[in-house]
Protein backbone atom coordinates (compact mmCIF):
# COMPACT_ATOMS: atom_id res chain seq x y z
CA UNK A 1 0.00 0.00 0.00
CA UNK A 2 2.93 2.10 0.76
CA UNK A 3 4.19 1.56 -2.23
CA UNK A 4 1.01 2.19 -4.09
CA UNK A 5 1.02 5.62 -2.44
CA UNK A 6 4.22 6.40 -3.55
CA UNK A 7 3.52 5.46 -7.36
CA UNK A 8 0.36 7.36 -6.91
CA UNK A 9 1.64 10.58 -8.38
CA UNK A 10 3.38 8.47 -10.67
CA UNK A 11 -0.05 7.22 -11.63
CA UNK A 12 -1.47 10.98 -12.11
CA UNK A 13 1.27 11.39 -14.06
CA UNK A 14 1.13 8.85 -16.73
CA UNK A 15 -2.73 9.72 -16.79
CA UNK A 16 -2.49 13.01 -17.36
CA UNK A 17 -0.10 11.61 -20.31
CA UNK A 18 -2.32 9.51 -21.92
CA UNK A 19 -5.09 11.67 -21.56
CA UNK A 20 -2.75 14.29 -23.72
CA UNK A 21 -1.61 11.76 -26.10
CA UNK A 22 -5.16 10.44 -26.79
CA UNK A 23 -6.78 13.98 -27.40
CA UNK A 24 -3.73 14.71 -30.08
CA UNK A 25 -3.85 11.47 -31.22
CA UNK A 26 -7.82 11.20 -31.35
CA UNK A 27 -7.81 14.65 -33.45
CA UNK A 28 -5.06 13.76 -36.26
CA UNK A 29 -6.09 11.55 -38.26
CA UNK A 30 -8.60 13.96 -38.84
CA UNK A 31 -6.86 16.89 -39.63
CA UNK A 32 -4.50 15.15 -41.28
CA UNK A 33 -6.39 13.28 -43.57
CA UNK A 34 -8.59 17.13 -44.41
CA UNK A 35 -5.73 18.71 -45.04
CA UNK A 36 -4.24 16.37 -47.56
CA UNK A 37 -7.62 16.34 -49.16
CA UNK A 38 -7.44 20.00 -49.57
CA UNK A 39 -3.92 19.67 -51.39
CA UNK A 40 -5.00 17.12 -53.37
CA UNK A 41 -7.90 19.10 -54.17
CA UNK A 42 -5.85 22.47 -54.48
CA UNK A 43 -3.30 20.98 -56.46
CA UNK A 44 -5.59 19.17 -58.89
CA UNK A 45 -7.91 22.70 -59.77
CA UNK A 46 -4.52 24.51 -59.99
CA UNK A 47 -3.27 22.61 -62.24
CA UNK A 48 -5.92 21.00 -64.78
CA UNK A 49 -9.12 23.12 -63.45
CA UNK A 50 -10.45 22.77 -67.09
CA UNK A 51 -9.67 18.65 -67.16
CA UNK A 52 -11.36 17.90 -63.62
CA UNK A 53 -14.52 20.11 -64.83
CA UNK A 54 -14.78 17.56 -67.95
CA UNK A 55 -14.72 14.63 -66.04
CA UNK A 56 -17.95 15.59 -64.42
CA UNK A 57 -19.60 17.02 -67.38
CA UNK A 58 -19.27 13.94 -70.11
CA UNK A 59 -19.16 11.03 -67.64
CA UNK A 60 -21.17 11.75 -64.12
CA UNK A 61 -24.11 12.61 -65.59
CA UNK A 62 -23.77 10.76 -68.82
CA UNK A 63 -24.15 7.65 -67.45
CA UNK A 64 -27.53 8.04 -65.61
CA UNK A 65 -30.78 7.66 -66.16
CA UNK A 66 -31.64 8.35 -70.18
CA UNK A 67 -28.80 5.93 -71.12
CA UNK A 68 -29.70 6.63 -75.05
CA UNK A 69 -27.58 4.47 -76.72
CA UNK A 70 -29.05 4.98 -80.31
CA UNK A 71 -28.61 8.29 -80.82
CA UNK A 72 -31.88 8.85 -81.60
CA UNK A 73 -33.90 7.50 -79.37
CA UNK A 74 -35.50 9.94 -77.48
CA UNK A 75 -36.54 11.03 -80.99
CA UNK A 76 -39.79 8.43 -81.68
CA UNK A 77 -42.34 10.63 -80.39
CA UNK A 78 -41.48 12.34 -83.79
CA UNK A 79 -43.25 11.31 -87.39
CA UNK A 80 -41.32 8.98 -89.42
CA UNK A 81 -40.88 9.83 -93.00
CA UNK A 82 -39.57 7.35 -95.76
CA UNK A 83 -36.12 7.81 -96.07
CA UNK A 84 -34.96 8.59 -99.52
CA UNK A 85 -31.80 7.67 -100.52
CA UNK A 86 -28.98 8.26 -103.49
CA UNK A 87 -27.96 4.55 -104.74
CA UNK A 88 -24.63 4.30 -106.59
CA UNK A 89 -23.86 0.84 -108.74
CA UNK A 90 -20.95 -1.62 -106.84
CA UNK A 91 -18.49 0.42 -109.15
CA UNK A 92 -18.92 3.52 -108.70
CA UNK A 93 -19.36 2.91 -105.15
CA UNK A 94 -15.83 1.22 -105.35
CA UNK A 95 -14.62 4.76 -107.31
CA UNK A 96 -16.35 6.84 -104.98
CA UNK A 97 -14.54 5.68 -101.94
CA UNK A 98 -11.15 5.44 -103.43
CA UNK A 99 -11.53 8.59 -104.24
CA UNK A 100 -12.46 10.14 -101.29
CA UNK A 101 -9.71 7.85 -99.29
CA UNK A 102 -6.93 9.65 -101.73
CA UNK A 103 -8.93 13.29 -101.15
CA UNK A 104 -8.81 12.64 -97.30
CA UNK A 105 -5.39 10.61 -96.90
CA UNK A 106 -3.44 14.15 -98.52
CA UNK A 107 -4.74 15.85 -95.18
CA UNK A 108 -2.25 16.58 -92.95
CA UNK A 109 -1.76 18.73 -89.95
CA UNK A 110 -0.05 21.94 -90.80
CA UNK A 111 1.14 24.35 -88.92
CA UNK A 112 2.42 26.87 -91.26
CA UNK A 113 -0.58 29.21 -92.19
CA UNK A 114 -0.34 31.64 -94.98
CA UNK A 115 -2.65 34.91 -93.70
CA UNK A 116 -4.16 35.43 -97.32
CA UNK A 117 -8.00 35.94 -96.70
CA UNK A 118 -10.48 32.86 -97.45
CA UNK A 119 -13.65 33.81 -98.30
CA UNK A 120 -15.89 33.96 -96.04
CA UNK A 121 -18.96 31.94 -97.67
CA UNK A 122 -16.31 28.54 -97.99
CA UNK A 123 -16.13 29.09 -93.68
CA UNK A 124 -20.05 29.14 -93.53
CA UNK A 125 -19.92 26.08 -96.20
CA UNK A 126 -17.62 23.74 -93.75
CA UNK A 127 -19.56 24.67 -90.65
CA UNK A 128 -22.90 23.83 -91.94
CA UNK A 129 -21.21 20.48 -92.87
CA UNK A 130 -20.04 19.85 -89.52
CA UNK A 131 -23.78 20.83 -87.98
CA UNK A 132 -24.92 17.54 -90.40
CA UNK A 133 -22.68 15.23 -87.61
CA UNK A 134 -24.99 12.84 -85.61
CA UNK A 135 -25.63 13.89 -81.74
CA UNK A 136 -26.99 11.69 -78.86
CA UNK A 137 -30.07 12.30 -78.59
CA UNK A 138 -29.93 15.17 -81.50
CA UNK A 139 -28.87 17.40 -79.08
CA UNK A 140 -26.76 19.27 -81.63
CA UNK A 141 -24.35 20.29 -78.52
CA UNK A 142 -21.93 22.28 -80.58
CA UNK A 143 -20.63 25.89 -80.99
CA UNK A 144 -18.29 26.86 -83.24
CA UNK A 145 -16.75 30.40 -83.03
CA UNK A 146 -14.84 31.78 -85.88
CA UNK A 147 -12.65 34.63 -85.33
CA UNK A 148 -11.12 36.28 -87.93
CA UNK A 149 -10.67 39.93 -86.30
CA UNK A 150 -6.82 40.26 -85.93
CA UNK A 151 -7.32 42.19 -82.18
CA UNK A 152 -9.14 38.56 -80.98
CA UNK A 153 -7.01 36.12 -82.50
CA UNK A 154 -3.99 38.19 -80.46
CA UNK A 155 -5.90 38.18 -77.48
CA UNK A 156 -6.33 34.17 -77.76
CA UNK A 157 -2.79 34.27 -78.92
CA UNK A 158 -1.57 35.58 -75.80
CA UNK A 159 -3.78 33.31 -73.51
CA UNK A 160 -3.13 30.10 -75.18
CA UNK A 161 0.99 30.79 -75.24
CA UNK A 162 1.08 31.73 -71.58
CA UNK A 163 -0.45 28.30 -70.42
CA UNK A 164 1.90 26.86 -73.09
CA UNK A 165 4.49 28.77 -71.58
CA UNK A 166 3.98 27.71 -68.08
CA UNK A 167 3.60 23.53 -69.28
CA UNK A 168 6.74 23.72 -71.30
CA UNK A 169 8.84 25.26 -68.68
CA UNK A 170 7.32 23.01 -65.75
CA UNK A 171 8.52 19.79 -68.19
CA UNK A 172 12.14 21.40 -68.31
CA UNK A 173 12.69 20.20 -64.52
CA UNK A 174 12.08 16.84 -65.83
CA UNK A 175 13.81 17.10 -70.00
CA UNK A 176 16.55 19.23 -68.69
CA UNK A 177 18.89 17.81 -71.86
CA UNK A 178 16.75 19.71 -73.95
CA UNK A 179 17.42 22.38 -76.15
CA UNK A 180 15.77 25.96 -74.79
CA UNK A 181 15.22 27.49 -78.09
CA UNK A 182 14.18 24.00 -79.15
CA UNK A 183 11.43 24.24 -76.48
CA UNK A 184 11.13 27.64 -77.30
CA UNK A 185 9.67 27.19 -80.75
CA UNK A 186 6.63 24.91 -79.72
CA UNK A 187 5.22 27.63 -76.81
CA UNK A 188 4.80 30.12 -79.66
CA UNK A 189 1.83 29.57 -81.98
CA UNK A 190 2.51 32.27 -84.36
CA UNK A 191 -0.40 30.96 -86.85
CA UNK A 192 -2.63 31.87 -83.81
CA UNK A 193 -2.45 36.01 -85.12
CA UNK A 194 -1.68 34.22 -89.01
CA UNK A 195 -4.62 32.09 -90.21
CA UNK A 196 -7.30 34.44 -91.25
CA UNK A 197 -10.01 31.99 -88.98
CA UNK A 198 -9.50 30.59 -85.67
CA UNK A 199 -12.40 28.05 -85.36
CA UNK A 200 -13.28 27.61 -81.68
CA UNK A 201 -15.15 24.39 -81.01
CA UNK A 202 -17.22 24.76 -78.24
CA UNK A 203 -19.17 21.80 -76.54
CA UNK A 204 -22.25 22.52 -74.60
CA UNK A 205 -22.42 19.80 -71.49
CA UNK A 206 -25.75 20.88 -70.61
CA UNK A 207 -28.63 22.48 -72.17
CA UNK A 208 -31.36 25.26 -70.81
CA UNK A 209 -35.12 24.26 -71.02
CA UNK A 210 -37.96 26.53 -71.24
CA UNK A 211 -38.41 26.31 -67.59
CA UNK A 212 -34.58 27.14 -67.14
CA UNK A 213 -33.82 23.26 -65.59
CA UNK A 214 -30.61 21.85 -66.63
CA UNK A 215 -30.51 19.28 -70.09
CA UNK A 216 -28.17 16.59 -69.93
CA UNK A 217 -26.55 16.25 -73.11
CA UNK A 218 -25.36 12.69 -73.56
CA UNK A 219 -22.07 11.91 -75.22
CA UNK A 220 -21.45 15.89 -75.75
CA UNK A 221 -18.29 15.25 -76.03
CA UNK A 222 -18.03 12.11 -78.96
CA UNK A 223 -20.76 13.94 -80.61
CA UNK A 224 -18.92 17.53 -80.90
CA UNK A 225 -15.71 15.35 -81.49
CA UNK A 226 -17.01 13.64 -84.11
CA UNK A 227 -18.59 16.52 -85.79
CA UNK A 228 -14.78 17.96 -85.55
CA UNK A 229 -14.01 15.35 -88.08
CA UNK A 230 -16.78 15.81 -90.39
CA UNK A 231 -15.57 19.74 -90.17
CA UNK A 232 -11.58 18.54 -90.73
CA UNK A 233 -12.82 16.48 -94.00
CA UNK A 234 -14.92 19.43 -95.07
CA UNK A 235 -11.67 21.66 -95.03
CA UNK A 236 -9.52 18.97 -96.72
CA UNK A 237 -12.44 19.12 -99.44
CA UNK A 238 -12.21 22.86 -99.80
CA UNK A 239 -8.16 23.19 -100.11
CA UNK A 240 -7.63 24.64 -96.75
CA UNK A 241 -5.72 23.29 -94.04
CA UNK A 242 -5.56 23.59 -90.30
CA UNK A 243 -4.04 21.79 -87.63
CA UNK A 244 -5.93 20.12 -84.94
CA UNK A 245 -5.28 21.44 -81.55
CA UNK A 246 -6.58 20.98 -77.88
CA UNK A 247 -5.71 24.35 -75.72
CA UNK A 248 -5.14 22.69 -72.59
CA UNK A 249 -6.21 24.80 -69.31
CA UNK A 250 -7.16 27.74 -71.50
CA UNK A 251 -10.81 26.69 -71.90
CA UNK A 252 -12.27 28.94 -68.99
CA UNK A 253 -10.02 32.03 -70.29
CA UNK A 254 -11.21 32.02 -73.79
CA UNK A 255 -14.78 31.38 -72.34
CA UNK A 256 -14.45 34.21 -71.27
CA UNK A 257 -12.95 36.29 -73.80
CA UNK A 258 -15.61 34.86 -76.66
CA UNK A 259 -18.60 35.92 -73.99
CA UNK A 260 -19.44 32.08 -74.31
CA UNK A 261 -22.04 30.78 -71.54
CA UNK A 262 -21.06 28.84 -68.54
CA UNK A 263 -22.60 25.37 -70.33
CA UNK A 264 -20.00 25.94 -73.18
CA UNK A 265 -16.78 24.62 -72.77
CA UNK A 266 -12.93 24.76 -75.33
CA UNK A 267 -12.66 21.41 -76.98
CA UNK A 268 -10.60 22.09 -80.30
CA UNK A 269 -9.20 25.19 -81.96
CA UNK A 270 -8.47 25.31 -85.43
CA UNK A 271 -6.45 27.52 -87.20
CA UNK A 272 -7.80 27.68 -90.84
CA UNK A 273 -6.62 29.11 -94.00
CA UNK A 274 -4.12 28.19 -97.34
CA UNK A 275 -0.81 26.78 -96.47
CA UNK A 276 2.25 28.98 -96.17
CA UNK A 277 4.42 28.80 -99.47
CA UNK A 278 7.05 27.28 -97.38
CA UNK A 279 4.92 24.79 -95.20
CA UNK A 280 6.44 21.89 -93.90
CA UNK A 281 5.41 18.63 -92.11
CA UNK A 282 6.89 15.96 -89.88
CA UNK A 283 7.78 12.67 -92.59
CA UNK A 284 5.60 10.48 -90.47
CA UNK A 285 3.45 7.69 -91.87
CA UNK A 286 -0.48 6.27 -91.13
CA UNK A 287 -0.66 2.73 -89.89
CA UNK A 288 -1.47 0.63 -92.96
CA UNK A 289 -5.07 -1.11 -93.28
CA UNK A 290 -3.97 -4.05 -91.18
CA UNK A 291 -2.83 -2.43 -88.15
CA UNK A 292 -5.98 -0.55 -87.87
CA UNK A 293 -8.69 -3.20 -88.98
CA UNK A 294 -9.48 -6.76 -88.18
CA UNK A 295 -12.05 -9.06 -90.22
CA UNK A 296 -14.55 -11.39 -88.45
CA UNK B 1 -1.40 10.86 1.34
CA UNK B 2 -3.59 8.62 2.38
CA UNK B 3 -6.89 9.84 0.26
CA UNK B 4 -4.24 9.42 -2.55
CA UNK B 5 -3.13 6.05 -0.98
CA UNK B 6 -7.22 4.87 -1.29
CA UNK B 7 -7.46 6.66 -4.66
CA UNK B 8 -4.50 4.79 -6.08
CA UNK B 9 -6.48 1.61 -7.39
CA UNK B 10 -9.41 4.15 -8.55
CA UNK B 11 -6.46 5.65 -10.64
CA UNK B 12 -5.15 2.36 -12.33
CA UNK B 13 -8.72 1.49 -13.12
CA UNK B 14 -9.22 5.04 -15.08
CA UNK B 15 -5.95 4.62 -16.35
CA UNK B 16 -6.64 1.18 -18.09
CA UNK B 17 -10.04 2.67 -19.05
CA UNK B 18 -8.44 4.91 -20.65
CA UNK B 19 -5.50 3.10 -22.69
CA UNK B 20 -8.53 0.79 -23.74
CA UNK B 21 -10.28 3.60 -25.28
CA UNK B 22 -7.62 5.19 -26.89
CA UNK B 23 -6.36 1.60 -28.64
CA UNK B 24 -10.17 1.10 -29.70
CA UNK B 25 -10.68 4.73 -30.48
CA UNK B 26 -7.33 5.00 -32.64
CA UNK B 27 -8.75 2.31 -34.88
CA UNK B 28 -11.78 3.10 -35.32
CA UNK B 29 -12.02 5.86 -37.89
CA UNK B 30 -8.97 4.07 -40.49
CA UNK B 31 -12.12 1.23 -40.06
CA UNK B 32 -14.80 3.56 -40.78
CA UNK B 33 -13.53 5.06 -43.66
CA UNK B 34 -11.92 2.22 -45.14
CA UNK B 35 -15.36 0.19 -45.17
CA UNK B 36 -17.19 3.68 -46.69
CA UNK B 37 -14.36 3.76 -49.34
CA UNK B 38 -15.08 -0.41 -50.45
CA UNK B 39 -18.61 0.19 -50.27
CA UNK B 40 -18.58 2.89 -52.42
CA UNK B 41 -15.97 1.48 -55.02
CA UNK B 42 -18.02 -1.76 -55.05
CA UNK B 43 -21.24 0.42 -55.65
CA UNK B 44 -19.52 2.27 -58.30
CA UNK B 45 -18.28 -0.71 -60.37
CA UNK B 46 -21.72 -2.22 -60.13
CA UNK B 47 -23.39 -0.15 -61.38
CA UNK B 48 -21.64 1.01 -64.23
CA UNK B 49 -18.03 -0.40 -64.78
CA UNK B 50 -17.62 0.53 -68.27
CA UNK B 51 -17.53 4.50 -67.50
CA UNK B 52 -15.87 4.17 -64.55
CA UNK B 53 -12.70 2.50 -66.18
CA UNK B 54 -12.96 5.26 -69.18
CA UNK B 55 -12.90 7.64 -66.64
CA UNK B 56 -9.49 7.09 -65.26
CA UNK B 57 -8.17 6.01 -69.23
CA UNK B 58 -9.22 9.43 -70.74
CA UNK B 59 -8.87 12.22 -67.98
CA UNK B 60 -6.19 10.79 -64.85
CA UNK B 61 -3.51 9.60 -67.68
CA UNK B 62 -4.41 12.60 -69.62
CA UNK B 63 -3.39 15.44 -68.21
CA UNK B 64 0.04 14.33 -66.83
CA UNK B 65 3.31 14.79 -67.75
CA UNK B 66 3.88 15.38 -71.58
CA UNK B 67 0.64 17.92 -72.28
CA UNK B 68 0.46 17.72 -75.96
CA UNK B 69 -1.70 20.91 -77.15
CA UNK B 70 -0.58 20.33 -81.07
CA UNK B 71 -1.42 16.98 -81.66
CA UNK B 72 2.06 16.67 -83.22
CA UNK B 73 4.66 17.88 -81.08
CA UNK B 74 6.33 14.77 -80.24
CA UNK B 75 7.46 14.61 -83.51
CA UNK B 76 9.41 17.63 -83.63
CA UNK B 77 12.32 15.25 -83.36
CA UNK B 78 11.28 13.63 -87.67
CA UNK B 79 12.87 15.37 -90.51
CA UNK B 80 10.49 17.97 -91.82
CA UNK B 81 9.36 18.12 -95.77
CA UNK B 82 7.66 20.29 -97.58
CA UNK B 83 4.21 20.31 -97.70
CA UNK B 84 2.53 19.69 -101.53
CA UNK B 85 -1.28 21.10 -101.64
CA UNK B 86 -3.83 20.75 -103.75
CA UNK B 87 -5.13 25.03 -104.04
CA UNK B 88 -8.45 25.73 -105.92
CA UNK B 89 -9.77 28.83 -107.45
CA UNK B 90 -11.80 30.45 -105.18
CA UNK B 91 -14.85 29.71 -107.13
CA UNK B 92 -13.92 25.83 -107.16
CA UNK B 93 -14.10 26.06 -103.69
CA UNK B 94 -16.95 27.41 -102.86
CA UNK B 95 -18.56 24.75 -105.31
CA UNK B 96 -16.76 21.75 -103.80
CA UNK B 97 -17.53 23.19 -100.39
CA UNK B 98 -21.22 23.49 -101.42
CA UNK B 99 -21.75 20.24 -103.17
CA UNK B 100 -20.14 18.43 -100.05
CA UNK B 101 -22.50 19.98 -97.64
CA UNK B 102 -24.91 19.08 -99.55
CA UNK B 103 -23.71 15.58 -99.78
CA UNK B 104 -23.29 15.38 -96.26
CA UNK B 105 -26.53 16.95 -95.30
CA UNK B 106 -27.94 13.99 -96.89
CA UNK B 107 -26.68 11.82 -93.99
CA UNK B 108 -29.34 10.94 -91.56
CA UNK B 109 -28.93 7.89 -88.62
CA UNK B 110 -30.88 4.84 -90.21
CA UNK B 111 -31.87 1.79 -88.05
CA UNK B 112 -33.46 -0.16 -91.02
CA UNK B 113 -31.01 -1.48 -93.03
CA UNK B 114 -31.04 -3.50 -95.76
CA UNK B 115 -29.67 -7.83 -95.62
CA UNK B 116 -27.91 -7.05 -98.97
CA UNK B 117 -24.07 -7.82 -99.85
CA UNK B 118 -21.54 -4.89 -99.95
CA UNK B 119 -18.22 -5.36 -101.43
CA UNK B 120 -15.99 -6.08 -99.39
CA UNK B 121 -13.56 -3.75 -100.56
CA UNK B 122 -16.03 -0.52 -100.22
CA UNK B 123 -15.49 -1.52 -96.48
CA UNK B 124 -11.68 -1.60 -96.66
CA UNK B 125 -11.57 1.99 -98.55
CA UNK B 126 -14.18 4.09 -95.87
CA UNK B 127 -12.05 2.05 -92.77
CA UNK B 128 -8.43 3.39 -94.61
CA UNK B 129 -10.22 6.47 -95.14
CA UNK B 130 -11.38 7.00 -91.41
CA UNK B 131 -7.49 5.83 -90.60
CA UNK B 132 -6.23 9.27 -92.11
CA UNK B 133 -7.56 10.86 -89.22
CA UNK B 134 -5.34 13.42 -86.85
CA UNK B 135 -4.57 11.98 -83.19
CA UNK B 136 -3.16 13.30 -79.68
CA UNK B 137 0.41 12.75 -80.92
CA UNK B 138 0.01 10.46 -83.85
CA UNK B 139 -0.95 7.74 -81.72
CA UNK B 140 -3.46 6.23 -84.08
CA UNK B 141 -5.74 5.02 -81.34
CA UNK B 142 -8.42 3.28 -83.21
CA UNK B 143 -8.95 -0.70 -83.49
CA UNK B 144 -11.83 -1.06 -86.13
CA UNK B 145 -13.53 -4.54 -86.05
CA UNK B 146 -15.51 -5.62 -89.29
CA UNK B 147 -17.81 -8.10 -88.12
CA UNK B 148 -19.76 -9.91 -91.19
CA UNK B 149 -19.75 -13.11 -89.87
CA UNK B 150 -23.58 -14.33 -88.61
CA UNK B 151 -23.05 -16.12 -85.73
CA UNK B 152 -20.12 -12.94 -84.16
CA UNK B 153 -23.13 -11.00 -85.00
CA UNK B 154 -25.55 -12.94 -83.23
CA UNK B 155 -23.66 -13.12 -80.35
CA UNK B 156 -23.57 -9.24 -80.56
CA UNK B 157 -26.90 -8.80 -80.83
CA UNK B 158 -27.86 -10.93 -77.81
CA UNK B 159 -25.45 -9.10 -75.67
CA UNK B 160 -26.66 -5.68 -76.63
CA UNK B 161 -30.02 -6.81 -76.29
CA UNK B 162 -29.72 -7.80 -73.06
CA UNK B 163 -27.71 -4.98 -71.61
CA UNK B 164 -30.56 -2.85 -73.04
CA UNK B 165 -33.61 -4.85 -71.72
CA UNK B 166 -31.92 -4.00 -68.44
CA UNK B 167 -31.22 -0.22 -69.32
CA UNK B 168 -34.77 0.24 -70.35
CA UNK B 169 -36.61 -1.62 -67.55
CA UNK B 170 -34.71 0.17 -64.80
CA UNK B 171 -36.29 3.63 -66.46
CA UNK B 172 -39.49 2.17 -66.49
CA UNK B 173 -39.50 2.03 -62.61
CA UNK B 174 -39.54 6.33 -63.27
CA UNK B 175 -41.84 6.24 -66.39
CA UNK B 176 -44.53 3.56 -65.63
CA UNK B 177 -46.60 5.68 -67.79
CA UNK B 178 -44.90 4.83 -71.14
CA UNK B 179 -46.21 1.79 -73.10
CA UNK B 180 -44.48 -1.55 -72.98
CA UNK B 181 -44.82 -2.15 -76.42
CA UNK B 182 -43.66 0.68 -77.68
CA UNK B 183 -40.44 0.51 -75.20
CA UNK B 184 -39.88 -2.89 -76.52
CA UNK B 185 -38.70 -1.38 -80.09
CA UNK B 186 -35.92 0.15 -78.63
CA UNK B 187 -34.32 -2.58 -77.05
CA UNK B 188 -34.73 -4.57 -79.98
CA UNK B 189 -31.85 -4.68 -82.30
CA UNK B 190 -32.73 -6.15 -85.40
CA UNK B 191 -30.06 -4.68 -88.04
CA UNK B 192 -26.94 -6.15 -85.49
CA UNK B 193 -28.48 -9.78 -87.48
CA UNK B 194 -28.97 -7.81 -90.32
CA UNK B 195 -26.81 -5.66 -91.39
CA UNK B 196 -23.87 -7.05 -93.78
CA UNK B 197 -21.25 -5.29 -91.33
CA UNK B 198 -20.93 -3.91 -87.71
CA UNK B 199 -18.03 -2.10 -87.75
CA UNK B 200 -17.36 -1.70 -83.43
CA UNK B 201 -14.69 1.23 -82.79
CA UNK B 202 -12.62 0.24 -79.99
CA UNK B 203 -10.22 3.57 -78.62
CA UNK B 204 -6.83 1.54 -77.09
CA UNK B 205 -6.48 3.77 -74.24
CA UNK B 206 -2.36 3.37 -74.13
CA UNK B 207 -0.02 1.78 -76.13
CA UNK B 208 2.67 -1.43 -75.02
CA UNK B 209 5.99 -0.13 -76.10
CA UNK B 210 9.18 -2.39 -76.78
CA UNK B 211 10.11 -2.68 -73.09
CA UNK B 212 6.67 -3.58 -72.42
CA UNK B 213 5.98 0.00 -70.55
CA UNK B 214 2.92 1.20 -70.87
CA UNK B 215 2.54 4.58 -73.30
CA UNK B 216 0.06 6.77 -72.67
CA UNK B 217 -2.41 7.70 -75.35
CA UNK B 218 -3.37 11.29 -75.17
CA UNK B 219 -6.68 12.33 -76.20
CA UNK B 220 -7.68 8.91 -77.14
CA UNK B 221 -11.41 9.00 -77.20
CA UNK B 222 -11.43 12.99 -79.06
CA UNK B 223 -8.90 11.13 -81.71
CA UNK B 224 -11.30 7.66 -81.71
CA UNK B 225 -14.44 9.82 -82.60
CA UNK B 226 -12.62 12.55 -84.71
CA UNK B 227 -11.36 9.60 -86.87
CA UNK B 228 -15.58 7.97 -86.76
CA UNK B 229 -16.73 11.46 -88.07
CA UNK B 230 -14.20 10.85 -91.33
CA UNK B 231 -16.03 7.28 -91.16
CA UNK B 232 -19.36 8.75 -91.30
CA UNK B 233 -18.14 10.52 -93.83
CA UNK B 234 -16.95 8.52 -95.91
CA UNK B 235 -19.86 6.04 -95.48
CA UNK B 236 -21.94 8.55 -96.44
CA UNK B 237 -19.96 9.40 -99.77
CA UNK B 238 -20.01 5.81 -100.93
CA UNK B 239 -23.90 5.68 -100.52
CA UNK B 240 -24.01 3.48 -97.59
CA UNK B 241 -26.01 4.04 -93.94
CA UNK B 242 -25.57 3.32 -90.41
CA UNK B 243 -26.68 4.50 -87.10
CA UNK B 244 -24.05 5.96 -84.69
CA UNK B 245 -24.84 4.07 -81.22
CA UNK B 246 -22.12 3.64 -78.40
CA UNK B 247 -23.45 0.54 -76.41
CA UNK B 248 -23.65 1.54 -72.55
CA UNK B 249 -22.15 -1.29 -70.54
CA UNK B 250 -21.66 -3.85 -73.06
CA UNK B 251 -17.98 -2.69 -73.60
CA UNK B 252 -16.11 -5.31 -71.58
CA UNK B 253 -18.56 -8.21 -72.79
CA UNK B 254 -18.33 -7.67 -75.98
CA UNK B 255 -14.14 -6.99 -76.08
CA UNK B 256 -13.87 -10.17 -74.35
CA UNK B 257 -15.67 -11.67 -77.57
CA UNK B 258 -13.82 -10.67 -80.19
CA UNK B 259 -10.71 -11.19 -78.05
CA UNK B 260 -9.25 -7.95 -78.35
CA UNK B 261 -6.28 -6.17 -76.14
CA UNK B 262 -7.04 -4.95 -72.42
CA UNK B 263 -5.74 -1.85 -73.98
CA UNK B 264 -8.75 -1.51 -75.90
CA UNK B 265 -12.63 -0.13 -74.85
CA UNK B 266 -15.55 0.13 -77.40
CA UNK B 267 -15.92 3.21 -78.46
CA UNK B 268 -18.81 3.21 -80.67
CA UNK B 269 -20.69 0.54 -82.58
CA UNK B 270 -22.32 1.14 -86.46
CA UNK B 271 -23.97 -1.45 -88.39
CA UNK B 272 -23.49 -0.88 -91.93
CA UNK B 273 -25.11 -1.70 -95.00
CA UNK B 274 -27.64 -0.26 -98.14
CA UNK B 275 -31.07 1.18 -96.47
CA UNK B 276 -33.68 -1.28 -96.37
CA UNK B 277 -36.62 -0.45 -99.07
CA UNK B 278 -39.33 0.98 -96.56
CA UNK B 279 -36.54 2.39 -94.37
CA UNK B 280 -38.34 5.76 -92.30
CA UNK B 281 -36.64 8.48 -90.57
CA UNK B 282 -37.53 10.33 -87.79
CA UNK B 283 -38.58 13.92 -89.15
CA UNK B 284 -36.08 15.82 -87.56
CA UNK B 285 -34.62 19.17 -88.64
CA UNK B 286 -31.19 20.84 -88.07
CA UNK B 287 -30.25 23.87 -86.57
CA UNK B 288 -29.83 26.95 -88.91
CA UNK B 289 -26.19 28.17 -89.28
CA UNK B 290 -26.75 31.24 -87.06
CA UNK B 291 -27.50 28.96 -84.42
CA UNK B 292 -24.57 26.79 -84.30
CA UNK B 293 -22.03 29.50 -85.53
CA UNK B 294 -20.74 33.07 -84.02
CA UNK B 295 -18.34 35.39 -85.94
CA UNK B 296 -16.16 37.40 -84.67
Amino acid sequence: MALLSVLTPVLVVILCLVIGFMLVKSREPETTSTSQDKTKAASKSEFRPWVDQDLQDDTEITAREDEDDDWVDNEQDLPHVPYSHQRYTEETMLARSQEFYTLMNQRRSVRFISPEPVPREVIDNVIRTAGTAPSGAHTEPWTFVVVSDPEMKHQIRLIVEEEEEVNYRQRMGDKWVRDLAKLRTNWIKEYLDVAPYLVLIFKQTYGILPNSQKKTHYYNEISVSISCGILLAALQNAGLVTVTSTPLNCGPQLRLLLKRPANEKLLILLPVGYPAADATIPDLKRKPLDDIMVHI
